[in-house]
C-alpha cells in the first residue's frame, strides 16, 4: 500500500507496506532473543533452487504489514529496556519555549508529536555512550545488534568471504569475513566507527558507521522558510529510508522546527542527525552576529533531549582561517560555515563553538550525541578543492577529535564537498591521518561543477570512489542540488543513487557478504528471471516500469528476451543454446587445448582447425 | 524550436534551433577559410565581465538557425571538396537487394533517403585513410579541423594550460597545452588516435578519438524487431548529438535496416558506427550457423559504400576462447560475440573473422572505415570481470591491431561492460600494453550488477574512472540497459550522464581547458548568475526547471538564495556580505598571521583572540 501524504499541519499517513517482492523478517543473534534485527526477505523463483536472498533494512516498521502505523503514537521503543537496565537519570526537560518554534502564531503552529517519552540524563561520571563502554571491555546490546545486522543475520562466516576480502582493494581498512561484538566493540573503543544513539531515542533500529562495516548513507531532509511542512517531512523521513538511507538528517528551518522534529524523532527507526546552529540562528532572528554560546547551548540541550542521534557542531572553523576563503572561486558553501565565519569576523573572535568546545562535549556525552564535526569550509567547486582552508580546518578537526574522545564522546568527522577524481583520495589519507581513524562522513564529493540537475550522479562518481578509499557514510545529493529544495521523487533518485554508491565501494573494498547481491541479479538475469531481477534490484517498481514501457504482457516476463535487442539478437538467449549444445559435444576441453596449442598464429591451416 | 518526430515511415521532421543559452558560430584556423569549425556560444549577464564560454559542439547544424534542414536532401557535405582532391575513383555501388532490408512487403518498406552520392573507393596502392596519410607525413584537412576542434577555436595557448596539465594525473597520457595539426598527425600515425572518417560520408564533421584529447562518448541508437522505426532513430540521432554524442552507432536489426541507415548516413554530422554481423545474420534469417564469409563480405561493401565510419568486428571471439565461458555467471553477453560463438562452435571452426581478418582490412581501407575490434567475450557481470576468456581475446585484439595497421587501417578497440571499481585499472593497463596505445572504446564499465533502471550511474561511476585511466571514448549506457529499448528521454540521460563522466576524466587527467567551464558555472553559481548557470550547464532545460519547480517567478532569476536553504540561509550570500564586511575592516591578514602565529591551543587566552 503507497499512501500519499497530505500537505497538512499534521502528519497524517506515510508510505507503508512492504518493498516489491520482499517481506520483512526478524533474526536474532544467538542467546539474545530479545535482541530482533530487521531484514527484507526476497523469495526467487522455484526454478532458480535459491534460498531467498536476504537483504539489509533501513525501512523500520512502516514496510511490515504486522505493524499498525500510527505516528501520533510513535515507532515501538525497542531500546527501552536495553536503556533502563544502565540506570539513568529521568530528568526534568527544559521546557519548550516560543522562540524554539520562532514564534509562530497560534493559528500557524504544527502541534508536538503527541508520544511523549520520559526524558533521560547521564550524571557525571556515570558511563553513558557507546565509546565509554567499549573503552570499559562492556559489550552493549546495540553492538550485538550491529554485529548481527552487519552479518546479514549470518551466525557463521560465509563460504569464500576470506577469498573476497584477499580479492578486493580496501586500501588498509580491515574488514573481517565474520563481525562479532566484540570486533564492534574494538572498532567503537578505537574510535574509528561509531553507533549513534542517543539515549532518548528508544525507538532507534542501532546502525555501525566505520570504515570496517558496510558503507552507509546519509539523506538530507528538512524544510527551508521557503517551503514544505511537516506532513512532507515525515513522508519523506519514511520515504528516503524505505529506499535505503542509513540516517537522516533534518535540516529544517524557518519555523515550527522544534515542533516538526518531535514528529521525526519519534517516527524514526534511523539515527537522526541535526545542525544546531540552524536552530541557535532562527531564535536570533536570523543574524550570526547575535549568536552566542547561551543561545547555542539551549539549542543543544533541546534537542539533545528530544533525541537527536548526532549533531553537525561547526567548531572548525576558526577565525584564522576565515580569511583564506578570501580569493576561493565560491567562498564559504557550507551554511554553517558561514555563519560562523561571519559570527568570528563581525567581533573579530575566535570561534564560541571551538572556545567551548570542552562544554559542548560534557553535554552530547550526557545523552550520547555524537558529534559529526562539520566541514564549514569545504570547497563549493572543483577549483577550490583541498585548498589551505578546507585542509587546515581538517587538521583542527583532528585536534578537537582527541578532545571530544577525551570526554567520552562518538565522533565522526565531515567531508567535502566538489573535489576533482585526481585529488580525491588525498582526502580520505589526509583525514585518516589527522583524526585518528574517526570515520568520515562526506556529501559526494561532486567531480565536476558542469551539470546541475544531474549533481546526484556528479557527486556519486565521487561517493563511490571515495567509499572505496575508506569513507564510511556518503551524504546524499539530490537531482535538485544547487537549484531547490528535493523533492520526494528527488529524495528517492538520491537515496537510490547513493545505494549504487555505497555498494560499488563494498564490492571494491572486497566486503565478503557484498558480491551476493550482484551474483543474485546476474544469474536471474541470465536466466530470464525477470521478476527475480526486478525484485533483487535496488528499486524493483523502476526496473518493472522500465521493462514494461516496450513490453508489458505478462507472458513476456518470461520471455527469453526484452526489447533491446529482441528475441534473435538476444546474447544471453543465444549463449544459453550454445551452453545446451556444448553438453552435447564431446571433446570440447580437448578442442580448446588443441586450439590453446595452436598458438598465437592467424591463420591456422584449415586441418588445424577442423 | 522542438519539433517531435512523428511516428512516420518517412521521417518528417525532428529537433532543430539552438540551444538555450546558446548560439551557433563558426571558427577557421588561419590560412584555411574553407574550414569551418563548429562551437557553441554562451553569452553571460553584463554584470559577469567575462566572455561569452564556448563550448564543444556535436549538434550539426540542427542547432543553426540559418540553414535550412531538409532530411530528404541530407546535410551540407563539408568534406566534398577535400575529399575531391584526393582522387578517388567513382564506383559502382553494390545494388540494393530485398534482403538487405529483410525482403520486406513492398507497402512496408521505407523508402531509401532520396539524398543520392557518388560512391567513391581507393584504388589498391593508393592512400586513403588517415592512418595512411599521418605516416606518409601528410596532414590532412580532417586533421587541420581536429586539431582547431579540440583547442575549441583559440588560435594560441590559454593562460595556465601548463599548470592545469601539471595539476592533473594523466597516467601517462600526453596532452599537450595547445594541440596543432602536426600533433594530431603524429598520434594518428603511432596508431594512438583516430579520426572515423569513411570518404563517402562528406557530411561529417570530423572527430578525434584518443586518449590525448578530450574524452568523448558514443550514443547507441537503432531500432530492433520488437519496437521503434525510421522516424524515432533520426530523431534519436539528431537529439543525442544535440546533447553531446561525438558519435552514434546503428545498432538496429529487423527490416528495413538497409534504408534507414540511409537516413541516418546522409543527415549525420557525426561518425557512424555500425555491427555488420548484425545485418548480415538478417540476411540469413538470424541463424548464427548459416553466417559465411561471402555474406559477411557482402554486407561490409555494402555497409561501407553507404558511408558507415567504424565497424565493429568481432574478429577476437576464437574457438579457443569460448569454452573459457562456460562457468561464467552471465556466459557470452555482446551479440556480436554470442553470434560468433555459436558460429565457431557448431562448425567446430575458427572464426572466419579471424581467419578472414585480411581481406576485412583491404575493404575497410578502400573506404577508410576504421575498425571497432569488438570485445565479444566482455564480462556481462562482476562475477566474471577480468576472466581468462576476456584478457585472452584482448590478447587477441592487440594481435589484430597490428594487423589492421599493417593494412593501413585505423583501430580502436573496445572494453567492458560489468567491471567493480578495483579491477578497472588493469583494463587500461593491459589494452595499452597488447595493444599499441590503440584508443580503448569502453561500455561503462558498470560497477554493480544490482539496480537495473539505474545502469547509466553504475557505468557512469566506472566510466569516468577508466576516462581518467586513459579510455578514448565512452560508449552510454541509458536507464533503460537491461530491461527495453531506450525512448527519446533514455537517450538524453545516456548523453548527459557521459558527458558528466567524459568532463570528469578530462578533468582529473588535467586537461588544460576543461576546468574553464566548472570554474564558469561555479562563478555564475557564486554570483546568483541564475541564467548563466543553467546556460552553461550540461543541461539548462534540466537546470532551469528544476529552479522554477520551487521558484518559479522571473524576480528569482536574481535573487540571492534558492528554495533549498531559502534568504536566510544562503551560505553563498552570507559570504558574499562577509566579504563586503572583510573590504571595510582593516587588518584581516594580519589577523589571520596573529592566529596562525598562536598556533593549534584550543583555548586561547580572550586576549589573545579579540
Amino acid at each position: 500500500m503507497t499512501v500519499q501524504s497530505k500537505a497538512a499541519a499534521r502528519p497524517s499517513s506515510v508510505t507503508t507496506g512492504p518493498i516489491a517482492g520482499s517481506r520483512k523478517i526478524y533474526s536474532s543473534p544467538a542467546g539474545h532473543p530479545g535482541i530482533r534485527v530487521p531484514f527484507r526477505e526476497i523469495a526467487l523463483d522455484p526454478s532458480a533452487k535459491e534460498e531467498p536472498y536476504r537483504a539489509y533494512d533501513c525501512s523500520g516498521v512502516y514496510t511490515d504489514p504486522s505493524v499498525t502505523i500510527d505516528l501520533e503514537a510513535g515507532l515501538p521503543p525497542i531500546r527501552r529496556e536495553w536503556l533502563a537496565k544502565r540506570g539513568f537519570d529521568r530528568i526534568v526537560p527544559r521546557p519548550v519555549k516560543p522562540e524554539d518554534n520562532g514564534n509562530i502564531a497560534a493559528d500557524k503552529l504544527v502541534p508536538l508529536c503527541p508520544a511523549e517519552l520520559p526524558v533521560y540524563g547521564a550524571r557525571p561520571g556515570q558511563m553513558v555512550t557507546q565509546y565509554e563502554f567499549a573503552r570499559a571491555g562492556i559489550v552493549t546490546e546495540e553492538m550485538i545488534y550491529v554485529a548481527h545486522r552487519e552479518n546479514m543475520g549470518r551466525t557463521a562466516m560465509i563460504a569464500g568471504a576470506e577469498e573476497r576480502i584477499a580479492d578486493g582493494e580496501s586500501f588498509g581498512a580491515e574488514i573481517p569475513a565474520f563481525i562479532t561484538p566484540e570486533f564492534v566493540r574494538s572498532e567503537i573503543a578505537r574510535g574509528r566507527a561509531i553507533i549513534p544513539a542517543n539515549i532518548n531515542h528508544p525507538e532507534l533500529e542501532p546502525v555501525i558507521i566505520g570504515r570496517n562495516f558496510l558503507v552507509k548513507i546519509n539523506a538530507n531532509i528538512g524544510n527551508s522558510a521557503v517551503t514544505s511542512g511537516v506532513a512532507e517531512e515525515v513522508e519523506k523521513l519514511v520515504w528516503s529510508t524505505r529506499w535505503g538511507a542509513d540516517t537522516v538528517m533534518d535540516l529544517s528551518t524557518g519555523r515550527n522546527i522544534h515542533n516538526i522534529r518531535s514528529w521525526i524523532m519519534r517516527n524514526s527507526a534511523v539515527p537522526i542527525g541535526t545542525v544546531p546552529i540552524y536552530q541557535a540562528l532562527e531564535k536570533v532572528d536570523g543574524d550570526p552576529t547575535k549568536l552566542d554560546w547561551e543561545v547555542f547551548k539551549d539549542t543543544l540541550i533541546e534537542q539533545a533531549e528530544q533525541g537527536v542521534d548526532y549533531f553537525t557542531i561547526h567548531a572548525g572553523v576558526r577565525l584564522k582561517y576565515v580569511p583564506l576563503t578570501a580569493k576561493r572561486v565560491t567562498g564559504i558553501v557550507s551554511r554553517g560555515g558561514s555563519i560562523m565565519a561571519k559570527w568570528c569576523l563581525s567581533r573579530h573572535k575566535e570561534s564560541f563553538l571551538y572556545e567551548r568546545f570542552d562544554e559542548i562535549c560534557d553535554i552530547m556525552r550526557k545523552y550520547d550525541v555524537s558529534f559529526s564535526l562539520g566541514d564549514g569550509l569545504r570547497p563549493g567547486s572543483n577549483a577550490d578543492a583541498n585548498d589551505a582552508a578546507q585542509f587546515g580546518e581538517l587538521e583542527t578537526l583532528g585536534e578537537l577529535t582527541k578532545v571530544a574522545w577525551n570526554k567520552g564522546c562518538q565522533v565522526m568527522i565531515e567531508g567535502p564537498g566538489h573535489v576533482p577524481m585526481h585529488k580525491i583520495k588525498v582526502n580520505m589519507t589526509k583525514q585518516l591521518a589527522e583524526c585518528g581513524e574517526a570515520p568520515f562522513y562526506t556529501l559526494g564529493p561532486l567531480t565536476t561543477d558542469i551539470a546541475p540537475g544531474y549533481d546526484h550522479i556528479t557527486s556519486a562518481i565521487g561517493a563511490a570512489m571515495i567509499g572505496w578509499y575508506g569513507t564510511a557514510m556518503l551524504c546524499y545529493v539530490t537531482p535538485k542540488e544547487h537549484l531547490g529544495l528535493p523533492n520526494r521523487d528527488d529524495v528517492k533518485t538520491g537515496v537510490i543513487t547513493y545505494r549504487i554508491a555505497a555498494h560499488a565501494a563494498d564490492l571494491a573494498k572486497g566486503h565478503p557478504a557484498a558480491q551476493l547481491r550482484d551474483d543474485a541479479v546476474s544469474r536471474a538475469r541470465f536466466e530470464f528471471r525477470w521478476e527475480d531481477q526486478f525484485n533483487l534490484s535496488l528499486d524493483p517498481d523502476t526496473a518493472r516500469s522500465y521493462h514494461d514501457e516496450t513490453l508489458p504482457k505478462e507472458a513476456h516476463k518470461v520471455a527469453h528476451f526484452c526489447s533491446m535487442c529482441g528475441p534473435k539478437f538476444c546474447s544471453m538467449k543465444i549463449t544459453q543454446d550454445l551452453r545446451a549444445e556444448a553438453e552435447r559435444m564431446a571433446g570440447m576441453d580437448a578442442k580448446s587445448a588443441e586450439f590453446a596449442e595452436a598458438g598465437k598464429e592467424i591463420y591456422l591451416p584449415q586441418a588445424a582447425a577442423d
